[in-house]
């Protein structure tokens, strides 16, 4: 893989890169799509990442397709499917070498799951050096990782560009995401909880509401009426620095993470005052 | 810089690289001699990197001369002398993104200098990534640095060769630093017991001693000597990990740091089994 973006950028081509832990969905089709329309050749990853994964979390049972992400790759007119082995990418178990970014990465998400963007990060560098991408596509659904690697590529000068895309959610509602399929039939309606909350909160700051506190409370209030549901957190937050903010001045980041029985799934969105 | 070297790789020229605090020495000359050769392109970058630098250390008197740095780079067929402003390097203060290699950077001289390894790694991957190199170079005086940016090189998946140069040394035996301009004219004899004990243990591992402690305490007795030398370490290590070994049944590293009054000075040397 190295040598051949090697070769492509010695040719003079642009190299658009989306990195997925595989099982695709719509979302990673429309981030391939983003890249497809931004690149000379566009690399697709799949690589699910032991290093990112605490202790007890779904390591093991993350859902694997690679036959069926191939397929999907295609169609979306990848160039190259890279799907290293974790034996290649760490060829001597875990890696001395920590790429950690400080501040943005130790809330949110960060609390209930330590370690995690520190591996995020690591092998984001990885594979910026091996697939040396011109431009980076990434989810807005893991918010706080598009915002941690974004720092990451900028403060040690990867020569790139980190793009976002937009969530792409289920026609109810629900974000995509991998992990949906964890999801009982009955449990459905509680994870739904997530995007009305979301709704809910664009309405009240379009009506006027820039308490962050009371913002917050209606989110609660949507998803705790559904006792399947453990609120993580609820938070409005500057979309750069992730630092709360009590009043909707400027755009913010409305961010949630809820246990929805045993499944743990987030949403996010911006606001803006009205 | 970072467009510079791009349009070289896009050209097909092979980029050598060495990294320094300038205040260039025979050390480093060495070092773009070697790059030259090895290169259709060298880079030089002089950067006093304020991040290696502990509180109460020399970062403010470290010795700078960018004139006859550039004098000395233009001698040795440097191409470009990248000499970048702390403003330049950290547009935002301190980055929030570190690069740590961890076991590695914790020993010998990350005991008394906490932090620096990890300014050393993350200024070097930032480094990297600007100058794009093909082969950078770095002195074996600093041993651990050059095993730690060589790990973090690997284990990130940098697309280059990190290689290592002898040190240079005066005629009198004492190693190359820029920081030897800060010893009195009376601590000549003391500085030289470095280089003095690096030799009485090269001759007791020839005539067959294999106890690392019986050596370090040849080492030790050398330095003791002279009144005004502080032993920091005297450790004898694998090449590659850095742990202590007991007996020299491979080659091993001898690594020395003493103060000589206000100076610490560093030395190190492969032994090898008779």
């Amino acid at each position: 893989m190295q040598a051949l973006s090697g070769e492509w950028r010695r040719e003079g081509l642009r190299i658009a890169f989306v990195p997925t832990m595989g099982s695709l969905h719509e979302g990673h089709r429309r981030l391939l799509e983003e890249g497809r329309r931004r690149g000379d050749r566009l690399v697709l990853s799949v690589f699910v990442n032991p290093t990112q994964f605490g202790p007890g979390e779904d390591f093991e049972r993350y859902p694997r397709d690679l036959a069926r992400d191939g397929a999907i790759a295609e169609g979306a007119g990848t160039d190259v499917l890279f799907a290293p082995a974790a034996e290649e990418v760490y060829p001597s178990g875990r890696p001395l070498t920590r790429v950690t970014v400080a501040g943005l990465t130790d809330r949110l998400c960060g609390k209930s799951r330590p370690g995690h963007f520190d591996g995020v990060t690591t092998v984001v560098a990885k594979l910026f050096n091996i697939v040396k991408p011109h431009v980076a596509l990434f989810g807005e659904k893991d918010y706080q990782q598009l915002v941690a690697v974004r720092r990451m590529a900028r403060d040690l000068d990867f020569d790139l560009e980190v793009t976002g895309v937009e969530t792409v959610r289920e026609p109810d509602g629900l974000a995509m995401s991998s992990r949906n399929v964890y999801l009982a039939p009955e449990d459905r309606e509680a994870a739904l909880s997530l995007s009305r909350g979301v709704a809910r909160a664009r309405e009240a700051a379009a009506a006027g509401e820039r308490s962050a506190e009371k913002i917050i409370e209606i989110v609660r209030e949507v998803i705790a009426a559904h006792p399947q549901n453990a609120i993580d957190y609820v938070e409005l937050v500057n979309p750069e620095t992730l630092e709360g903010v009590t009043v909707l001045r400027a755009e913010a980041r409305l961010m949630l993470a809820v246990r929805v029985r045993g499944t743990r799934l987030i949403d996010n969105a911006a606001l803006r005052p009205a």
